[in-house]
């Protein structure tokens, strides 16, 4: 095998750890908790599907790249739950070694676009980072939702948490906020399953 | 929330099931067998890696969404192993019902589009469903071969069945087959988790 398909080969093997990479959001069916190689092929598959609720325009395909490598730091870094700061000190420092390392089994030419894609994602300037973003933030709603709040049941999330992250998704998505996230968690703190500690309206 | 955005909601909602969809072949690190959702995304991501080994040139993104969705249908109709030939009777019906059903909870316009790309990656008449298909081909070698060929033992896999396969990896990627797959099957016939029954120069 040459050089540069070797290298390929041993990138693509490599990233099957991310199969092993437990996530705190429970399936739909609420039997399990997803790990890092589905939530990413669901990413995915919605960016191609809700593509048309971005508020700029966005190149899809560099999207769903963005989505397909997004969590494979985690390998080395670890899944961090979103809403746990002090684990998350020292967070950034762990996944870009972690990125210059997994990425660097690529030939050069991809190493430094998966890198680049990677510091994207993370900086949110560009509307296909900012799309990305909101989506990450969209579907672990709607799995806590479809498993009946599960997740933040067990943790005693409370809104104003939520609303946290829920910013990220107004600035990629002002439809899928205002249409999916947001009537998804007010529908679950009328359940019980959030606490109401904040308004949905104090995000804008 | 209107008509079209919530058709596309139930639709990522539906195929969070295929992650519940086990598959035949182990992880690399044989600690359990792999499921739908994280061989899709493996799929999805080999391709972005691996589009320049295609025999054709590849429309990457068209062939990305293909393999993200290759084995929806099975939320329906179940995963039935490759080398099972009476479990396949039948089976293209049960999938064909099940993608009608799957793909017509979008809108009709990402229905048909899904409902086609399907369809494409079925009858291999195109390079991305050529290309597709090898991958699909390609994956699982690769990760029957880092697990220490552990399917292939439980299932006492012969040479000659593994070459009915492989013969769709050439239409795709003559490169994949020749310096991925062969090599790999070459290998794990040496060490005896394959059984040596038929020649690899027999595929061309």
């Amino acid at each position: 095998m040459d050089e540069r398909l070797r290298k390929q080969i041993d990138f693509c093997r490599e990233v099957d750890k991310e199969k092993e990479i437990t996530r705190q959001t429970y399936l739909c069916s609420g039997s399990r908790r997803e790990n890092d190689a589905e939530h990413a092929w669901h990413m995915a598959l919605m960016a191609a599907i809700l593509s048309e609720y971005s508020n700029e325009p966005v190149d899809v395909l560099k999207t769903m790249k963005m989505l397909l490598i997004h969590d494979i730091v985690e390998i080395d870094a670890g899944d961090v739950y979103a809403y746990d700061k002090e684990a998350l000190k020292g967070q950034d420092e762990k996944e870009e070694m972690a990125a210059r390392r997994i990425f660097g089994l690529l030939p050069e030419d991809q190493a430094q676009e998966y890198l680049d894609l990677f510091h994207e994602f993370e900086a949110m300037q560009t509307p296909e980072s900012r799309f990305a973003k909101a989506l990450d933030n969209v579907q672990p709603v709607m799995l806590n939702d479809a498993s009946g709040g599960k997740d933040w049941k067990e943790k005693g999330i409370k809104l104003s948490r939520a609303l946290e992250r829920q910013s990220r998704t107004i600035k990629g998505s002002r439809i899928l906020w205002e249409k999916v996230s947001k009537p998804m968690l007010e529908k679950n703190i009328e359940l019980g399953n959030i606490e109401g500690d904040a308004s949905l309206d104090d995000i804008r």
